[in-house]
């Protein structure tokens, strides 16, 4: 499949050499030229977003809101085929890419860059049937799972913001926790050992209660400052939608106070570590 | 083993039959005679708790910190052996039980009446070396795994507070993540095949996301009146520790509203349907 990447971060270029390696032809694009390096003689190189929205499907695979709205929406560009945006984004600009553009399929992702280099990112797509079936052969590419939220964008934008929502509580519930539990002398790697035996045997406790138990918090796998504008797209959807989420708030001011403590760059399961600060002694 | 067991509520009664069945020798006691009458023939029926006290292992499995007291430190009663205390209570009385008495061993359990009847209850002990191993062929007969937190009492009871805050954390959320979902038109259904095939794939996030889909709250198989006390219990540890629970504050809040509209016999999922009823609609 002929297939344009506009944004080559860490997500994005792994998931380039991916669909490379899966035997796809590309065309990638990135603000600054240096990402597109590694690249040369594998795929072409576009000298413009435009060149590679002229793909017969076209992904984009950027950091945020505005990066999203500077790529399509401030230049006017409108892809020749499907647009496949991978990003997490907010509900608002989900709707208003699905109204510019002709075919939009929002798929995104759950996985770490790691995971996006070995094809095994779990895929959230939504948009109209017959797009989502096309994309098919680049979501098993670079997925272990491809899910079907429905055929409106933002369901499957929803799904992603509710469900990294979700990831934070464990981080904040787990974080109250483990301060508790070691100010009564029981052993985290005793606790998690628990936890993870019984009722919240989940790959998420496992691997952010370990992170935990080790402090090991830097380098950053997801930031606090991505955490916190993961938050923040809970709490404007909520806004939108008219729901309560009262736990979205108390995370997002537990975040920012972390932040403004100068822990911004750590992984944002260093919450935990900023909660325990915060006891008596 | 000849056990006591002081309790006979929904789950004092299922331990005790499946003590029997595995091959002990029990005496049973309840404040209500009514409930001893399942065991007449099978078991030796106490007319007091000291009787039962006199045991060489005397189990309590009683409501609340209250009832504990009231069987315990009013009448000054002491036991003959091991005081093996299986229900949720606080640090404080935990303290208190282990000062008074020559042998105390604190082993809440996770489960619910159904796993004790089978015998596939965990169990957390902490207590005396020599106390948790004499008890092992009572945990047993009663559990499918057994976990030692440590020698103090304490810790035990530290482990299943925090730990049954973190349920409640997952209620919350849950509930919080349905309502926003439900919003932008995913189906409940497909968000939680979402969830719990990837990262947060947990058997409590597939249980009680499976009581929010199907709105099954009635009868309660741990009502919410039950998990305000938990939560309350947890408020008072990290009272008493010095340690901030921002989230378990929050929760306690949500539940106390929505006993007070009317929902305390309500299972506690049933939080996820109050904070969707606050939507604005």
């Amino acid at each position: 499949m002929d297939i344009g990447i506009i944004g080559l971060g860490q997500m994005g270029r792994e998931m380039a050499a991916r669909l490379i390696d899966s035997g796809h032809a590309l065309t990638v694009y990135n603000r600054t030229a240096a990402a597109t390096q590694r690249f040369r003689g594998r795929a072409r190189i576009a000298s413009s977003a435009a060149e590679a929205a002229g793909a017969e499907v076209v992904i984009t695979m950027l950091a945020d809101d505005a990066a999203v709205e500077s790529v399509w929406l401030r230049q006017k560009l409108i892809p020749r085929g499907i647009h496949v945006n991978m990003a997490t984004v907010s509900l608002a600009l989900t709707r208003e890419l699905a109204r510019a553009h002709h075919q939009y399929v929002a798929a995104p992702v759950f996985g770490r860059p790691a995971a996006a280099a070995k094809g095994e990112l779990d895929i959230i797509a939504a948009g109209p049937k017959a797009a989502v079936e096309r994309c098919r052969p680049l979501f098993e590419a670079l997925a272990r799972q491809v899910f079907v939220a429905g055929e409106t964008p933002e369901q499957a934008a929803a799904v992603k913001i509710a469900r990294n929502f979700l990831l934070a509580t464990v981080i904040e519930s787990l974080g109250e926790a483990f301060a508790l539990v070691g100010k009564a002398h029981v052993s985290p790697e005793t606790f998690l050992h628990i936890l993870t035996s019984t009722s919240l045997a989940a790959p998420v406790y496992k691997s952010y209660g370990r992170q935990m138990v080790e402090g090991a918090y830097e380098p950053a796998q997801f930031s606090m400052e991505l955490g916190l504008k993961d938050l923040e797209l809970a709490l404007s959807a909520a806004r939108e939608k008219g729901v309560v989420m009262p736990t979205a708030e108390l995370i997002r001011k537990n975040l920012l106070d972390a932040i403004a403590q100068g822990n911004g760059r750590k992984d944002w399961t260093a919450l935990a570590e900023y909660l325990g600060s915060k006891g008596s002694g």
